[in-house]
């Protein structure tokens, strides 16, 4: 589960590790990164400090590794063999990240915490932001080898769109996303990606090619 | 500029209110809410403390008038004649809202701090985002007005679709949108908007009705 594996990798078990994973993130949770501590996460995982040092050298290596762990592996990965079900499966992912208890909580911490910690800033961006968006341009170049999506259609733009909304009305206004919103969601998000065009606005008229 | 006016209101100094607005905003901006303080806004203002109590009774309720006023004055009220027009204005506008020099660092972290706070997330939402939002509305309004938004629009949907990307692609991601994107992002949201359909998904074929 660790992304890094220190000398001794071999000796880690797993079920240490695990109370420790899940200790961090309980501690981050309730605390925020400012406030976590190794001696917190220890005391809270039941177990030596010399634990968490077996598997990270700094407070900052143990907290980005546990939370791109979290991350990364709740990125979502469908193949469904449609965008929209694709999609969907993807919203419902992004969802589950979101609200997860200790995430909903985490997140915003941490994206405060970058805005005043550049190196921070780039850890996220290498272990969380990269990877997860390596799925999602996975998932849209299939789409696109089914003459789903348009040819000239701007991933980079795509991209945001489809995880951007679910962070702003979740994290940003901490309003509800119920399954109803998310199927709108999907079709709003469809019926975009099917017409984008990256030439001067106005070059084409938009049209529907219906990607359903 | 201030929202509440205590006793002695018509005895306020106009450019001592904005030397400490300034203050509050570049302190927090440093800082962060949980370390912002009365006394440093005062001395970074070049007043004493009894200037800010004559203003507010409390840190809470400095800050969030402050960020009130700096966020309602800068909230779209774009009306060009066309959605593409108000669209694009209201991009421009939240674009400079999110990268304002001490903006851009306070947002991370007073969507953190309403994570942990939920009296501050009702204050944010009652003086910001039903406001902002409400600017928003009569933007859609005027649309529908005009037959450039279809009928059975997510008036709800839409809103979170407008100001969602920009957020997640400058606080969250921390990348750069230039001219460019906002153009692209334009386009891409009044295509989709002209046929939201708030039915049944599949209830309708998307037509593209061409709202430029």
């Amino acid at each position: 589960m660790t992304r890094r594996a220190p000398t001794g990798a071999a000796l880690l078990q797993p079920a240490v590790t695990k109370a420790i994973t899940e200790s961090v993130l309980a501690e981050w949770a309730e605390n925020g990164y400012a406030r976590l501590s190794m001696e917190a996460v220890a005391k809270r995982a039941g177990v030596g400090k010399s634990a968490l040092y077996r598997r990270w050298p700094s407070k900052q290596e143990m907290a980005m590794s546990v939370i791109a762990d979290f991350s990364v592996t709740r990125a979502a990965t469908p193949d469904t063999g449609s965008l929209r079900g694709d999609l969907r499966e993807a919203l419902d992912s992004l969802h589950a990240w979101l609200t997860d208890e200790h995430f909903a909580r985490i997140l915003p911490d941490l994206v405060a915490e970058t805005a005043r910690n550049p190196e921070l800033g780039e850890f996220v961006k290498d272990m969380i932001g990269t990877p997860r968006r390596e799925h999602s341009a996975a998932m849209l170049h299939r789409a696109a080898e089914r003459g789903e999506l348009a040819p000239d259609a701007d991933l980079e733009l795509v991209q945001d769109l489809i995880a951007s909304p679910l962070y702003w009305r979740l994290s940003v206004r901490g309003a509800a996303a119920e399954p109803d919103y998310l199927d709108k969601l999907t079709d709003l998000i469809l019926r975009s990606i099917s017409t984008i065009h990256s030439g001067p606005r106005g070059s084409e008229p938009p049209t529907a090619t219906g990607s359903a």
